[in-house]
């Protein structure tokens, strides 16, 4: 009784985060493997290569998912999907609750104001609100898409594939069963409108949606919603009006369609990147400067604690922020009429550097293992990190160390810089302090 | 004479050094456009090109030096070499001077420990060390290299070529007169240890240098001079290990060397990235894994105030020390006994940041201007805003779009970001404040 007591003490919320993703991860794998999963056997490897790609929402895949898996391997798929998407979000604001009853008074009093639970029975609530968030937003989706798919498919394949879709947007993973993902309803603005919508709400987080809710207007949204917000609109607006610019002319991919839908397809390969990992044109077929917008929006990536993943939109903003305010000798940085607290600062920064770090020593990595051109293993690498799931075609072909690779790649994204740091930490007590000293740099 | 004692005052050292530096181009440019300069005509924009890449000491080449450029040409060029390195070097170095006494108390006393210097007279002083130690290294190069290159090319043309890359290699300019740079010299002992030593020791930067040669004892140095130190070797030791094994068995570079030659040959590679740009191999024929591995070199850069540019080797390590710390709970990262500022560590993560977003919006723009694959285009901006001068072969077939914008990258790397920063800077003085806020990242 007393070892178990002790065992549960050591068993960190974050590592609890870390081992149940590793759990379903463990269980996809196994039930992914099982004869009645897949048309033809698959092997270990791609078997747990799926299981990683959809726990973390990522949407690669070694193969084609239609051909290869069964109706009950798609299926499990989507719990996969659900788990990893929707229940690492519950669970990481769940831990963020519980936590705030540990830590220092400013991240109780944000915490606190954020979701005013200060109980357990507050942390049960907020799981059923969250539950019912997520039925009723899903429900609306699947509605919605009926409305297109039943005409075009039928009723039992037309819903079949409005549940498989609205699961994979909401939560960010990608994955379709259409082949060539969503490329025969570019310019459809149903389905731009209705899978862009699930999964940018996804991606923004509980947080930011259920701060909205709450408030009457938008001055009494939290720092936290009014950057997201408008982060949001900002970086989407921008990506969507360089996509059109630059892809305008190419025929392969939005030049022969018309204004309208150039529009449409701009927006929606605009948005993707930042998680979702859908794609409307062939990724492969973009021009390279387009490609490199990608690659810098799918670093950036979606809200914290949401379904999404990447350094994260605010991680980003604040890094720019402190940045220009740097250079203009402005030493409290802030926005929106706050204060950026020098913690935060360096938190940002941090989780900036450590991501840099995984993705180079990855694609090292994958250099070695791999004989493929530079950007489509660049590209593969931040898709992974950032599980958006966005491939150059490559994925297919990747030796089966690549895939481990890119494993611990989807995870490590995943589970995030921020898990990770709560896993790393030793609350050291320093009592001795150094003198300050002074170092040129730059 | 009010007129011009006002003009003087808003003249700030900074933009002195970097108009003195545009100024030196466009002279250069001038020059390298006169009819003696060349045996055949070039463009304007190929003269600016080379004035650019020998002021900022890159080493980049749209054309084949020795088949295009006279001997006059090829004496300007090394002026342009000499005044861009070495010449920046003591003016950046002056210019910590004199703001020293303008600036806050931690950074003078800095200054004050580091050079001694406090009036214009001790300004002056430090202009001839500089120029005795300038003259003192290269000459003693310079004979060391004629004992090798005047028993193989005869006296004129062994002196001429020994002056040459003594002054290129000292000032981190890495042009060559020989065809495939040093590559036909790969193994041979004296050429790789005096051209490596001099561009080491330029790109440690004469605070370092004169810091060890007034110091006794390796206690008594500066943190900055530690730093360097045991910074620059680790990463020569590292990066040497890695591209021995990774080009070991690779026949198009060190593969059908002997043992001892593939050892200096890979140091020589493993060194020459952080800013010199001389190569004893193709650098196009090297493992991808070996490029990536450069790339970060590169980015990195040599010391403050060096011959050297990139990000500097002291941001690098402040930015992993904070990361670690930050990842490890330490709210003060000390290194060698001495807590860093947390300005310090500021001041290095914007510069990390500034240096990739200029690397990004110019890989960008190179992207829309250029039809060439990604890899080398991204060789060339890093290596352009690091002023390395290593190439994946594609300079000479760059459009005159392309060669501006890396003129200006070659710019901006070489007066650097802290350039950028004093230039930019408007020491607001903040009445307000506002609260803190709290957001939530990664
Ligand atoms: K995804
Ligand atoms: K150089």
């Amino acid at each position: 009784m007393k070892a178990i007591k002790k065992r549960r003490k050591t068993f960190s919320p974050p590592a609890l985060i870390a081992s149940s993703f590793l759990f379903t991860i463990v269980i996809g794998t196994l039930l992914l493997k099982l004869p009645i999963a897949t048309y033809k056997p698959i092997s270990w490897i791609d078997a747990l290569f799926t299981a990683t790609s959809a726990t973390t929402v990522t949407g690669l895949s070694v193969f084609d998912i239609t051909a290869t898996l069964t109706i009950f391997g798609e299926v499990v798929l989507l719990i996969l999907i659900q788990i990893g998407g929707v229940g690492l979000m519950a669970f990481a604001v769940a831990v963020l609750i519980i936590l705030g009853r540990k830590v220092g008074m400013t991240n109780r009093i944000f915490i606190q104001e954020t979701f005013n639970y200060q109980s357990i029975g507050g942390t049960v609530r907020f799981v059923g609100e969250i539950v019912t968030f997520v039925i009723v937003i899903e429900s609306i989706a699947f509605i919605a898409l009926c409305t297109v798919w039943i005409p075009e498919f039928g009723w039992k394949q037309g819903m079949y594939y409005s549940v498989f879709h609205v699961v994979s947007a909401f939560n960010n993973a990608g994955f379709s069963l259409f082949p060539d993902n969503l490329s025969s309803f570019a310019g459809n603005p149903i389905i731009t409108i209705i899978l862009s919508g699930l999964f940018i709400i996804g991606g923004i987080g509980f947080i930011v949606v259920k701060d909205i809710l709450q408030k009457r207007s938008i001055q009494q949204w939290t720092l936290h919603t009014k950057m997201m917000i408008f982060g949001t609109l900002i970086v989407n607006v921008i990506a969507t009006l360089f996509l059109f610019i630059l892809e305008f002319h190419n025929e392969k991919t939005i030049g022969s369609l018309s204004f309208i839908d150039k529009l449409w397809t701009s927006y929606f390969q605009a948005v993707t990147p930042r998680t979702a990992g859908f794609n409307m044109i062939i990724v492969g077929d973009m021009e390279e400067s387009s490609l490199l917008l990608t690659l810098l929006l799918m670093f950036i990536g979606g809200g914290s604690a949401s379904t999404a993943s990447g350094i994260k939109l605010t991680t980003f903003m604040i890094i720019l922020l402190a940045t220009i305010s740097y250079f203009r000798g402005i030493k409290e940085p802030h926005i929106f009429q706050r204060t950026i607290k020098s913690e935060v600062i360096f938190r940002s920064m941090a989780i900036g550097a450590v991501s840099s770090v995984i993705i180079f020593v990855a694609l090292f990595l994958l250099t070695v293992t791999e004989k493929v051109p530079f950007l489509p293993l660049l590209f593969e690498t931040v898709s992974a990190f950032a599980t958006v799931g966005l491939s150059l075609g490559i994925t297919g072909n990747i030796s089966p160390a690549g895939e481990v690779i890119l494993c611990f790649v989807m995870f490590l994204g995943r589970i995030g810089p921020l898990t990770l740091f709560f896993l790393l930490i030793h609350t050291k007590k320093e009592s001795y302090h150094y003198s300050y000293d002074q170092v040129q740099t730059g």
